[in-house]
């Protein structure tokens, strides 16, 4: 292991070149202009697959209609198999290769499509998000093997292009393809988030799930002129925010009844969780750029991003949205809010809570509009995972070993689906390995990877597949 | 004034003929493409008044950028004079020769620029706005012209290509143009409104006015992910939702303190005049389309609509409005809402009103986000005329010669700010006498003007020259 780490440190040139040479791509997988090259990054990670000696399958997911109207081929899944030791385990590794898009007149200070080093820091488009982490990988492999060091587990990759674009196609394989992820898959690892902080370390065991409603309120059977019409009818807009203000206030408490229900009871041992975290309140705070947060200690304001359900209002659909005046009275509006969901909150009893205060509050309101309420498509689950497996044991050592420091244990209030998908069909202990800060930018401008955390986070990396070898 | 009336009869395919011509001319003053036929358009008008002996002026008001981003002419403003004896009084006569758009993939039964008779309507865009009541007033002076009948008044007219778009650059004229509008005006009429049902006329004497109101909300410097973010700030929309709770109950009450303080009380006598107004509420709920109107009698609800301010919430800006599911709490919203005016309400004071109210409400919410309530330029005033005066009486009993019937005095709830400004320039009465009915459909497809409307319109107006020659 030793020879391991050296060779990454004598070799840190070598790695920052392969991240250059794959920043220059720009595979921006929403842009229809952009598919040519997220299809070319693919190949190009799967060469550096086989060069490692891996067997590669590059997996063709179809095709589907873009926003230019045209019909685009996907870009392929690559399913990578790196040793098929009956006697030793395997461990998942899933990234993607896929960015969001960047212009230089959107704001970067340097070309985003070319790797920029500066006070530490490296700028580019997919440093951190998520090319860094993919091709960390990528060297501590050459490293162990340059160094005639015994990888002492089984490796499997699924590396997508789709991930900024939804994961198209993502789980439909997954679910499919159980002959590689239900079968010979012992741990599971994703790297594609960041630290809770600047500077400390962290792994993560948590995510919140979201349920995403549409509220619909007719007034008429079209838009009115509100001068012609205005006192006669009972305007679906105000009804609308009756409707909003009755489900929440302005602290954000949300005031349906039953919501908050099926929360997990706070532990102990969780609170003591927060004890010692890294999280500036103030940094947070200016990063915002908000007057007043809404808890006052870093405790409850993490507890209320990560094990609380939050309700927030996204918008109005067939309202008046554009600059200027117009004297309408819509005739019908689709209110927009979803609530993200913790453990143990279900689908069934969140949705049921929600529609029943629509009904109650909309018969009180005595309008007579056509109301209704319902669950767009795909809600996501809550991700919560035990810490007390070798997975998450192997990781938090790894990080101690090379940081120096314990990392801290993290939720996320946003929602990886692919997580709980990983988590259901592999059956198996999931964790999420960040190599970037949380000031790395992932979807703004001057997107960046600490020179740091690339060189520690390989060095995490190759300490916790020495450490799973030894499960 | 027999003679002009059987001359009138008489020639009903001339006029139709005349009216066709006229709406073959797709003069849409919104579409750049149509700009050419709506300077057509106008000059074709000054053909027909200069046929008729009037001195004419084509007054070149400059151009403008368009949608398109390139500048175009204005259509020219024709001001005409027909006769000036210093013995006569003057009736100044405003109309305007430009449309709304139209295609028959709308959903036009006919082709909207082929004038097509069937069961007594005419069908075709511009046709009832307002290319027909404009038309009227050409017909009924050719008919005082050809049978040797002498008007017993001068006439001017106002004739514009842009109502439709805003009338741009129509108020600064009337007010630079004081030799024209200033002197030598006694009365003002202006065809440009519709019956409140559907066959019985009626003069009308009243509008609304408006105030247009952005109402800013910002609680945070850019737009945040509701999964990472969501719980930990006092939300825009959220915090808006609940400012527009405040300010109206869903059944149109307004909640804004003093804002009704204003309003004129309700005389006995104009009480009087709902009593017998032509107005079926079953009808009007059904173009409506809505299950359940604000008042549940005609009075009730023509004063809601005519007499008492109304509140409506036209949308938010900065939020989402697209369809689908975009988890975003936006940083900035725009609120936008207006209240229509009654006499004598008063511009300070209700923007003091709506002011105050907010700040209240928002201190007592106690969110710290920015909040700022203003309002939009141009608001208009309300419109309320005298019904004693000789114009008033002239019209009210050429409609009763003409229609054997007494017609109602109506309001109407939304506004034409060019009124006032007539009112205020020449100090002059000004009424509204509406040659169209409720159902023509004035900015829909299957626009019309009843067959009889247009012939007894003529008459209307034939009577009313009349009458107005013996004041």
């Amino acid at each position: 292991m030793e020879k391991v780490i050296e060779f990454l440190d004598a070799n840190e040139a070598k790695w920052i070149d392969r991240l250059s040479e794959n920043v220059a791509v720009a595979s921006i997988s929403c842009q229809p202009e952009n598919r040519p090259q997220t299809i070319e990054q693919m190949h190009i990670a799967d060469k550096m697959l086989k060069g490692l000696g891996c067997s590669t399958e590059m997996v063709d997911i179809g095709s589907h209609q873009m926003h230019d109207g045209e019909t685009h081929p996907l870009p392929p899944i690559i399913l990578g198999k790196l040793g098929e030791d009956p006697n030793k385990k395997t461990l998942l590794i899933y990234g993607h290769l896929d960015v969001q898009p960047a212009l230089t007149s959107d704001g970067w200070d340097t070309d985003p499509f070319v790797l920029t080093e500066k006070d530490g820091k490296m700028y580019g488009r997919g440093s951190t998000d998520d090319k860094g982490p993919v091709l960390g990988w990528v060297n501590v492999i050459e490293s162990y093997q340059k160094t005639n060091t015994e990888i002492p587990i089984n490796i499997k990759f699924c590396l997508e292009g789709m991930e900024e674009s939804g994961s198209v196609g993502l789980e439909e394989l997954v679910r499919k393809r159980d002959d590689f992820f239900q079968t010979n898959v012992d741990w599971v690892c994703i790297s594609d988030n960041y630290f809770l902080g600047k500077t400390k370390p962290c792994v993560t065991y948590g995510l919140r799930g979201c349920m995403y409603f549409y509220l619909e309120v007719i007034c008429a059977k079209q838009d009115l002129h509100s001068g012609v019409f205005g006192g006669s009818v009972h305007e679906a807009t105000v009804e609308l925010s009756h409707l909003f203000a009755s489900m929440i206030d302005v602290k954000g408490k949300i005031l349906i009844d039953g919501v908050g229900k099926e929360v997990d009871e706070l532990t102990e041992e969780e609170m003591e969780t927060y004890t010692d975290i890294d999280f500036d309140m103030a940094a947070y705070q200016a990063d915002v750029g908000t007057n007043l947060l809404t808890e006052d200690t870093k405790a409850k304001l993490l507890m209320r991003r990560w094990r609380e359900p939050s309700l927030s209002i996204h918008g109005m659909q067939g309202a008046f949205a554009e600059p200027g005046e117009k004297t309408v009275i819509p005739g019908k509006v689709i209110g927009k809010f979803s609530i993200r969901l913790v453990p143990s909150m279900s689908f069934d009893h969140v949705e049921k809570c929600v529609t029943d205060h629509i009904d109650a509050v909309h018969a009180k309101l005595g309008t007579q509009n056509q109301v209704k309420c319902y669950l767009a498509k795909g809600p996501g689950k809550p991700w919560k995972a035990q810490t007390n497996t070798s997975n998450f044991q192997a990781a938090i050592k790894a990080v101690e070993d090379v940081w120096g420091v314990k990392p801290d244990l993290t939720r996320e209030g946003c929602s990886i689906p692919i997580t709980l998908v990983f988590e259901e069909v592999t059956g198996r202990s999931v964790l999420l390995l960040p190599m970037g800060s949380s000031d790395d930018g992932a979807h703004s401008q001057n997107e960046k990877l600490n020179k740091i955390n690339y060189t520690n986070g390989m060095k995490v990396f190759a300490n916790y597949i020495h450490r799973l070898g030894k499960e």
